[in-house]
């Protein structure tokens, strides 16, 4: 019935991490983020473990995209992962939460002058470049600065991982990084490694998101190991680093099937070892990337229910107050969420709803014919695994304040992200 | 070429307002969001006279969630319109900028407990219901405060208004308002004016959004004032209002034809006239609520192009700058958009450029096989007609600080929202 096993049912109320969601929306309001920090530890370690026992020489990295906020980029570092950061607000909040530069990541497809230098002044670990002409700009600004950067590429394996076309990143036709198939990522290497204010450390490549079969990321893997042993043959370089990026996919119906990571890097760790092996590679440090499946499943969302609208022959649209300005992933890619009515949480879920926010926008919907227990007006409703790409994505659209987030723990909550007041939206107008 | 006429040429650069738009890029950074004070004055009061001249009994009302700020507030003022306000933030920011509560309609789907009260304690002018739950809450909260409230209700007329799905509004399968056909319209009417602490001054209605033909709009009025006599038939009520709502069409390509509101104004009015008079009705006030097509042509953003990316046989990739995370509409809605070369705007528009964002997102595209003429990195670009529903819909997805607006005017900008900071970004973390 659940996404995640830290979500239970105590006195007809869903409890999150020991916590009655109803005394959560009671005490702290509605829309509230609600994450769960036993099951983001959990997972944390779940990567770290399953890298470690299968491949000595590993590095998990938080993808902190799916929720960068100073509390996540603490606990990633307490966790002993490194950092995925894709822009210069997410490099300052990891700076700011005291998380070790050398152990971030920079990435993106466009990243501008002023975060490139923000990078270099704060001694980001590795630049993940994306093209050439973040090459030239990053060398000459190194050069500026008398410094000189770890860099990686952003590859394109050339790889369909079958999922949404949005979120399908590893195929020729993207606008991240650079192609294998039309030598563009060959020239790219060669060209770096001429330059004297980089040192090309490694590869990067990501196929994707929400991706649930192993079998593109074993592929991904094959393909850059063969690149690999293309540059040793051709440039005699071996690089120390192989990134496999992230997109793992996680549960958001009682349906989705998450991939037994263990066995997956077993099959990653043999494939890299043999593979070297047999073509006498030293064998990389592999980095993987999870963002969503570290924190996606370890967060729900609270409402309040408003208004229930049955309209016959039709459907019955169940008001919430929050919508696409918390959660825009329906009307952006049209997602599938569980959700539950915490309220009545041991009541069968035999009530068919269409979950309505209160934009004024007729697309700000969380789901469609989503089965429920029929909710009454003031009812708590939980979106469930919404701990990714929500908060981060979030807005002020119809000028409506971003929701408070709290971090549970042994029935305990606390808040991590307050809720933004009528004075912070007007605080940069003039 | 250009969306509106406040743009041209001026030395190979395009100019907004007489501003040089390249070089508002140097002064203010980029992503910028540029209105133009003349044009957003101009519309106000273009559709001002429109109802004035052919309809003397009516208000025109900013929808403010196109561009809800303080300038905004004040500008809408200033030029003695309404506003359709549609939560307490929206209310808030009216309030600030001095905006009268009498002149502010309060909609939505669902407004909350505390916003409702927000509206009573600060005595805004109408209430527009959306439902029955909402008409019981707000009757109830009036008689706790001592106070009665004007309504209006937002009925659905039944029209389709033959657009994009997400923005159409005015079919019995909508989250919005009370649906005619089925009755519930009639029932809600009966039971408000049963109530103690709210006086109907009217019905409200809403068929969608970037509507171009008039007919649906002419056809949604003769619906209502059918309404109008059958109220008055069967419970002997005149209502004095009837907001016809906005959804007018916009520019945003050169092909887009927005209707000629005069034309349409005057042939609204005959349509009221002569259905009153044929019927023995007073002619009720004419409300209608353009938002969009106030602010959205008039407003432009510019970029910064980054990396050009010409995959053979495949597309060009022009990065820029910014992305959906300052306008999410093609992510959202596949809107379709002109963009200018700022830079070499007086050069052909002969180079097919895919617009990618910064965000690390395969999505985050600003369009696709958009014509503009050959871009060079550090190029500005121009993205017209982003004036309403970009400010608005902004987010910090991948901590990405929101833009800052400029207003400009006989060759001066000056700041109207201020760019986010990355202290900003953290200001409610904990």
């Amino acid at each position: 019935m659940f996404t995640a096993d830290y979500l239970n049912v105590k006195n007809g109320h869903l409890c999150a991490g020991e916590c009655d969601t109803v005394e959560l929306a009671k005490t702290h309001g509605t829309p509230l983020y609600v994450m769960d920090e036993d099951t983001v530890r959990k997972n944390c370690r779940m990567f770290k473990t399953c890298m470690e026992k299968n491949y000595q020489n590993a590095l998990v990295l938080f993808a902190s995209k799916a929720l960068n906020c100073l509390e996540m980029c603490r606990i990633a570092n307490e966790e002993g992962l490194g950092l995925d950061v894709v822009s210069g607000g997410e490099i300052y909040t990891a700076l700011k939460a005291g998380f070790p530069a050398d152990r971030m990541f920079f990435h993106g497809n466009n990243k501008t002058r002023d975060e490139l230098c923000l990078a270099l002044d704060n001694h980001i670990g590795t630049i993940v470049v994306d093209n050439l002409f973040e090459l030239e700009e990053l060398n000459e600004l190194c050069g500026e600065k008398g410094v000189k950067a770890n860099i990686m590429f952003r590859i394109k394996p050339g790889i369909d991982a079958h999922t949404h076309d949005f979120i399908r990143t590893g195929q020729i036709d993207s606008k991240f990084g650079l192609a294998l198939e039309n030598g563009e990522a060959l020239e790219a290497v060669k060209e770096a490694v001429k330059l004297p204010n980089v040192t090309l450390t490694g590869l990067h490549c990501h196929i994707g998101s929400q991706i649930f079969g192993d079998e593109p990321f074993k592929e991904a893997a094959k393909v850059m190991l063969r690149f690999y042993k293309q540059l040793k043959d051709e440039l005699g370089l071996e690089l120390a680093d192989l990134n496999l990026g992230g997109g793992f996919g996680i549960k958001y119906l009682e349906s989705d099937q998450p991939m037994a990571y263990d066995a997956f890097m077993a099959q990653v760790a043999v494939i890299v070892h043999d593979f070297c092996k047999q073509n006498g590679l030293c064998e990389p440090r592999i980095l993987i990337e999870p963002g969503r499946s570290i924190v996606g499943a370890a967060g729900i969302t609270l409402y309040t229910v408003g208004a229930v609208k049955e309209i016959k022959n039709v459907r019955n649209y169940v008001t919430i107050d929050g919508g696409m300005c918390d959660n825009p992933r329906y009307a952006l890619y049209q997602s599938a969420y569980t959700v539950v009515n915490a309220s009545q949480a041991d009541k069968p879920a035999d009530y068919t709803a269409t979950i309505a926010g209160k934009c004024c926008e007729s697309g700000d919907l969380i789901g469609e014919n989503i089965k429920i227990a029929k909710p009454d007006k003031g009812d708590i409703l939980a979106v469930l695994s919404t701990g990714a790409y929500n908060y981060s994505m979030a807005s002020n659209y119809n000028r409506n304040p971003r929701a408070e987030m709290v971090m549970v723990k042994d029935g305990k909550a606390r808040t991590i992200i307050k809720r933004e007041s009528y004075e912070d939206l007007i605080r940069n107008d003039i």
